[in-house]
């Protein structure tokens, strides 16, 4: 019965061809700037530029730096291919007679270079008096406030508007375990989407351990500290444990963006495909690849939502009562409440019949034949990252919808659609948890951004760049934050009588 | 023997008269502004103004909002002197027939709104090419670079120039054992200094523990997402087990502020002091008040300085080789490390003869008698905060020379003054401890700011305000760093061959 092996996200190594970008297409993400000098005469800029081109590199901009003499230096900025291509771009241009590679940078890393965040003051210090009132004596009176009202501290402290980005580098994008340190430079741009597109302020802790009590445990320790807390990258089973006693053991927002963003915006996703295809919930069956944090809630997410046909397969096959899953509740939850039919096999095997490809697992799983098995109009959401189960261009044709967790084909399923807006809501209602209420709430938002009449197969989830979207999803959240019981409101204003 | 009873820092909380200033002055930390509606008709204005100075307030602005018809609408803000005063002037500026209060807002809660800290981004994210960079797919490569040598995590991420600033809330200025909730406008305002004067970015942690073991564990699990800690307000003697077994286990700077920063303040000062009194260090006796974090490190401090002869007295009275202290090992090393004339009594008795006292206990200890019974040109260093161990009103025309730690008197002793530059030197080396050479390093750079024309009874140390302070400690802590060989550098830059 075990037939396709689908690698775990968090365990195999070889999953991620990061140095490759799909069918040799120049990237931002490996962008170099190399300075050349070259003779100040007419004819060699394109010269260069031949080079650059043959090799396959796209030329973003040429600035002059000086001309001295006869010689010119200038900054060619060059989109390459992989990694290799870089090297082979620079010893190309190294090649050209009377051209000096003066000097090369690597913009992803510069842009890294000393982090992606910094930690500003709100508060002026230019003079004793405002020491004195930031800092002491004038804000003993600001802690004895919050000692006297320990509510106080979500109004007279950075918890205001401030969460935690908590990652033990277990699950890292598709890179596996790669530990705390490795794992920092996502956490620092998970927080900057929080800043750019939900006005969240948002710190990174990335810990030095794995240990599922420990986790919780340094949770419930920073959660004086913050309003709210965004587990992330965390592998499971272990992120459904941590995520569920947190939830019950702390008064802040704990929210495992891996297993509920995902749901989230697949969700919406999948709203406006119905609209779409006119497919029906309630009649579809659906497959899903990957039973890891994303699959096991997205799985949830979906059945709640009205598919009564949903089946998980695993790197062993379909997940089905049959099977035992010691030490893994979610699983064993899949095992007893998803495959109604209890079939038994591979991925393709069970998706034949298939309305919903929802792939959450690793590169390259589908094959365009295995789609030609599923129902007719089949919907495919291929949205391993950086690369998806089966590639876009494999289905034209033949998908009815086709989206993927990337930003270079259309339908980009990007969790930044729910997060930002989701914790901007959830702290602005001071909302003690983020619910399922507020969580559909979400998806119903992002969906709603697009108007049924600008729906297409080719737009049935707005851009990351659609500012409307995090406005509509913060109103959505903190509506349903109020309406579900689980906003909190200040007794009363801080004021003269604090 | 046992006499005066010095309460512990950190356990008494009525050692704090935190609602009042000295001798009645205005304090910007009781800054309130009153919005005012009176008759729009000459003369009132002075009214209102002979209503505020009556009550002893001091008007620090008067500003129009609007006039309308008859009436006009004025904000006026005032500097009062405790917060029972702030009271008392609202309700006398009710009491004016004519007048009426729209609103009252008190400055120093309404600067802390919201807290006093902001996380930005340094990258861009305005473009897709901006996020494939800042993020994935982009991001993927600086973790595998990471992941392939966590040193150039120190380049590559926010631990270049982020520290973490810790605290259980244990022993919060003068506040006592307030919890983490209402420790955290402090550590924000900590952090903002860090910011401010070094450059430094600084996050505060208020964790809900203050068992021993989970502090060191806890710090040692944020350890991968900085690049230093900064301990603060950690009640002794936990925080000197806190502190050295961080400074072993872990390869990040740990400073614990309120022993290393204040010591190395205290002897800056000392240093000038002792260049106008012509007293030497070797002759001195000196009495410490208070064995808490700051009295320990002083006394080891100034030990180390050559100061022979130190009795340090706790809340019992003189510490001498005859006491026992179970549990607390800095006591029992002051008991058989200080006192070399095995003094026993109380703070008074063995005050006789001295020529240095350090207070870093309580307010009010001392009367002018007892300065009286110290040696001739006593230095008195009261630096209990907010209220001295003696007011140097009290003492004037006795002591050669008058320190505290408040702003509002000269000769400020600020840890502010090194802990700012010290980080800032120790992460510019990217030191691998903050070493007894950097932190010497530091007292003297402070000290060598104020010229040895300039120097007087009035001036030892600089002002928190002095920016050359900060340059001048970065760089000789930087030195000390390399000359000690705790200074790592990178084995090469981060380049194309990242």
């Amino acid at each position: 019965m075990i037939t396709t092996q689908i690698p775990h996200q968090e365990i195999n190594p070889a999953m991620a061809p990061l140095t490759t970008t799909h069918a040799g297409t120049p990237s931002p993400q490996y962008s170099i700037t190399v300075r050349l000098e070259c003779p100040h005469k007419p004819g060699w800029i394109a010269r260069v530029a031949g080079v650059i081109a043959k090799l396959g590199g796209a030329i973003q901009a040429i600035d002059l730096v000086s001309i001295h003499k006869s010689r010119s230096l200038r900054d060619y900025t060059i989109e390459c291919t992989s990694a290799d291509q870089e090297q082979a771009m620079i010893e190309a241009l190294r090649q050209i007679e009377g051209v000096q590679v003066c000097s090369v940078s690597d913009n992803t890393f510069l842009l890294h270079m000393g982090g992606k965040l910094e930690v500003f003051s709100q508060a002026p210090l230019r003079t004793r008096s405002d020491l004195s009132m930031a800092y002491t004596p004038g804000v003993a009176r600001v802690c004895t406030r919050i000692h006297q009202d320990p509510r106080t501290s979500f109004n007279l402290t950075i918890r205001k508007n401030c969460i935690a980005v908590v990652s033990d580098g277990s699950a890292v994008l598709g890179l596996g375990n790669i530990g705390a340190e490795a794992a920092m430079p996502v956490m620092e741009g998970k927080a900057i989407l929080f800043k750019e597109f939900g006005g969240v302020d948002a710190f990174p802790l990335c810990i030095a351990s794995q240990d599922t009590e420990e986790i919780i445990r340094f949770c419930k320790l920073i959660a004086p500290s913050f309003g709210g807390i965004n587990l992330e990258d965390i592998s499971a089973p272990r992120c459904f444990e941590i995520e569920d006693r947190l939830a019950q053991e702390l008064d802040i927002p704990v929210f495992h963006d891996d297993q509920h963003g995902t749901a989230v915006v697949v969700l919406a996703a999948l709203i406006n495909t119905l609209k779409i295809t006119g497919k029906k919930a309630a009649k579809m069956k659906a497959v899903v690849a990957g039973a890891g944090a994303a699959g096991y809630q997205c799985t949830r997410t979906l059945a709640h939502f009205g598919l009564a046909d949903i089946v998980v397969c695993d790197s062993r096959g379909a997940i089905h009562p049959g099977r035992e899953f010691p030490g893994n509740p979610a699983k064993q939850w899949l095992a007893h409440n998803t495959n109604p039919q209890g079939l038994k096999g591979s991925l393709q095997e069970v998706l034949a019949g298939a309305d919903l490809f929802l792939g959450l697992s690793a590169p390259g799983l589908l094959a365009r034949d295995d789609v030609l098995a599923m129902n007719p109009d089949p919907i495919i959401f291929a949205m391993s990252n950086p690369t998806p189960e089966i590639m876009p261009e494999e289905v034209e044709g033949v998908a009815a919808v086709t989206a993927t967790g990337r930003s270079d084909y259309v339908n980009q399923i990007n969790n930044v659609l729910a997060f930002p807006g989701i914790f901007r809501g959830a702290l602005d209602a001071r909302a003690s948890e983020i619910n399922d209420e507020m969580k559909q709430a979400a998806a119903f938002a992002i969906a709603e951004v697009i108007a049924e009449d600008e729906l297409s197969p080719d737009y049935i989830i707005p851009s990351a760049f659609n500012r409307m979207v995090y406005q509509r999803v913060a109103m959505a959240v903190r509506r349903a934050a109020h309406q579900s019981g689980v906003a909190r409101r200040m007794p009363k204003g801080i004021g003269i009588h604090a």
